[in-house]
């Protein structure tokens, strides 16, 4: 049976895709100002799942919460060279407060580097105070004028991490202690992401950074997703800021700092790496509910039958919802649970109900399981379980498969046309990367032939990844 | 053995002692713009776990997390005559974006009654899609001139509720239900503080309200601190921003809209009505970590026997941390779990191990109680248990003790130097208002007279609550 595509066909349009998902499955719209962003309730729910899931692995490295304000005086920002001519043309400023044209302009914050080194530098007196290990959730606003929900919006929802060490050494430890056991742990195991860990060049750092590390992945059109970041600052903001401590022999010293961010930007990611022609396919350890349970029709005992199953599978620490809408054709709301992405629909009506079974459909492939109905709560459990794995394997072998080996930039041009082209770093060069750039492509990182994170971009044999990216 | 007070004494400068507990127990201090605030983590602990208790009865409540820009356009606001007057002195307006002059101002939120009306207008077509229950957790900003630590600053953290229904009943049902369920409950029942909830007079009101109901408390020095409020807004978001509903019969019809919100003010509320001389008491039921237990100096096991004590502790559900900085004095460790309030301190020394037993001192009042080593679990949940008790009841007492019924406006003026009064809302009507306004009192609510929140200001009998406050 033929139907309508409900949305347009992800071979057809992707970006068109995407539109439709973002709306049909009701996670967010563009806001009253050019490339700000309602984000709707089916959306914020991933956002709060990620964001419990990013905060607690945060926490298991030590980091506190604090929260510093989003109003920063503009001279605070000029204080750090690179960071303030990066940022300068993406600023939003406010001009008047309480009714009066203020003295000091002030930048709504776009990160906030500048005011917690500010507030580091009263708190560090001595080694003592090192590490001081500082995590914030908070809006901020970066003026974006190709905006896209969630990929890029002029306000978007992270958290930023900011910490201050005694050495260097302690520093980048922790830069890529958070890329690997934060970032990393969460979007291959939560989110079901693939990602490639690596070094930004000296092009692509954040501003004011002297390494950049990133998590890279590829979309379900070939393009990349920077998923995540971790930076050294070096001492830059600690000499700008006066972060200085008093070390163990009695010297005065300035610290080293990191700062690190996760975004929003994660549920664009989410969607375009396992979202398929029949809308989202939200990973099984994500989703916000794992399970609907769908009465197909009422009848002898069938809502009570539900809710038992219900009950049931949430006694299993399973995340779960009712669907009772029979006033609804049932066509209907099949269609908008696979828009939705539930990993698991629960199909209970009289006839199989009468017959002592329910039917399983998997939103990874669509299949359809009768099931006897004191078996479901097993079955849902291994079937969550298997599809956490089954998405992230599907995104490794669209990965891999358009990920090509080259040796020359003409050829690193050609196969990022379509994927990700690998590329030894020697063969491309500043040189090179200037080329890429204008024809829209990027160096998305640096990564070492056995896979491993480069400290510095002169290191011999390192591999570069271009390709087009969001 | 008397000791220097680590804070003003309360009784002696109530204002310079609340301000020296925030510093001294690391809560918060001042921003760099005037009227900000940096919520350090010692505060942010505070307020997380506030997020999670408020967050979970809102959710119960069956309302739903969104989130919706932080500037809006200037325009917006200026549709809801009562709402744009009362806001407008307090705005902070962004005129410039990604560096240009922008064509529209754009306010920075103060609340979102008015970006929110214009997407639920949107959303609502048909009576099925009312109640549309809706929550953000955000920052706003209110320009403020004379600000202090989580009671007014220029920008602040809290959740806003934002819901439309079809009826004037129902949208007055669940101001209410959120009211007393999730405030209410939530104040009582973990802030441990004793709330007054009533009826905000006209004056008074939220801009733009019909009605204002309010949960008030009293502080350690007898005045009332606003802790929560959910409003009804009738139909004038509706009528302003166009959420129009199709009735049963086929009519269309505007909405009523509720708001609500609970802020980071919670915080000083919650420290002037538990605070004592020894600094910070924070109620069990809220407290980040409920226990700390301290090795008091070193010795042979110590250390092991703090940890698996710590072990037991967190496998009973209890919120507990190790401290065994055993090369800082034991006096100013001492001191210092005070000033930040934790509810119970364990003490654990090579003598009392020696003879299998260790202190609990609890922070309520002080007392300390020697405990066999394998009671201590028992023990601690039952002080916990019995302390949060005794905060509550403490706060009560303080609060009834201070509060006078009295006869006449002349009376409420000298009762509410020092505390609250209750006076019949026929002495005093909105002429009287004026007169307590101009003394710096204010009617707090309006209650009936057997406690219950009055559903109009007219009601006969009615007790107004007079009160200094912040």
């Amino acid at each position: 049976m033929s139907r309508q595509p409900v949305v347009t066909p992800r071979g057809d349009d992707f970006p068109r895709w995407y539109q439709d998902v973002i709306a049909k499955a009701e996670l967010a719209e563009n806001g009253p100002v050019r490339g700000s962003m309602v984000i709707r309730p089916a959306g914020y729910a991933l956002w709060e799942r990620m964001q419990g899931e990013v905060d607690a692995r945060i926490k298991a490295a030590g980091a506190q919460n604090a929260y510093f304000p989003l109003l920063i005086p503009e001279s605070y920002l000029r204080r750090e060279a690179e960071h303030v001519e990066g940022f300068s043309p993406e600023l939003a400023v406010v001009t008047i407060g309480g009714g009066k044209q203020l003295e000091e302009p002030l930048v709504v914050r776009p990160t906030s580097e500048t005011v917690i080194g500010e507030y580091m530098a009263k708190w560090v007196q001595s080694y003592r105070d090192l590490p001081l290990l500082l995590n914030q959730w908070a809006n901020v606003l970066r003026w974006e004028l190709r905006p896209r929900l969630f990929l890029r919006t002029t306000e978007f929802l992270w958290q930023e991490g900011h910490t201050a060490h005694a050495t260097e050494e302690d520093a980048r430890a922790y830069a890529r202690r958070i890329l690997h056991e934060v970032y990393e742990d969460f979007m291959v195991g939560v989110l079901g992401i693939p990602v490639t860990a690596g070094r930004k060049t000296a092009r692509e750092r954040f501003a004011g950074a002297t390494s950049t590390y990133t998590l890279e992945a590829m979309m379900g059109d070939g393009k990349a997703l920077q998923m995540g970041t971790s930076h050294e600052l070096g001492q830059n903001f600690a000499k700008a800021f006066g972060i200085e401590y008093s070390s163990v022999r009695g010297t005065r010293e300035h610290a080293w700092t990191t700062s690190w961010g996760s975004t929003t930007r994660m549920i664009g990611g989410m969607v375009m790496v396992h979202g398929d022609d029949g809308g989202l396919r939200v990973p099984p350890l994500l989703a916000p509910t794992q399970v609907l349970v769908c009465v197909v029709k009422d009848g002898d005992g069938v809502h009570d039958a539900a809710r038992r199953l219900v009950e049931e599978i949430e006694r299993a620490g399973v995340r779960v919802a009712l669907d009772t809408r029979t006033d609804t054709p049932f066509g209907r709301r099949a269609v908008d649970a696979e828009l939705k992405g539930f990993p698991l629909r629960i199909e209970i009506g009289p006839r199989d109900l009468g017959e002592g079974r329910v039917v399983l459909v998997r939103r990874l492939d669509g299949s359809k399981t009768p099931t006897p109905i004191d078996a479901v709560t097993d079955r849902v459990t291994e079937m969550l379980s298997a599809d956490q794995r089954g998405l992230y394997e599907a995104a490794r072998e669209h990965r891999d498969a358009r990920t090509v080996e080259v040796k020359t930039l003409d050829e690193a041009v050609e196969v990022a046309a379509t994927g990700w082209a690998r590329v030894p770093w020697a063969a491309v060069g500043t040189a090179g990367e200037t080329r890429l750039n204008a024809q829209g492509l990027t160096v998305r990182c640096l990564v070492r032939a056995d896979g491993g994170v480069p400290d510095s971009e002169d290191e011999p044999d390192l591999v570069a990844l271009v390709a087009r990216a969001y």
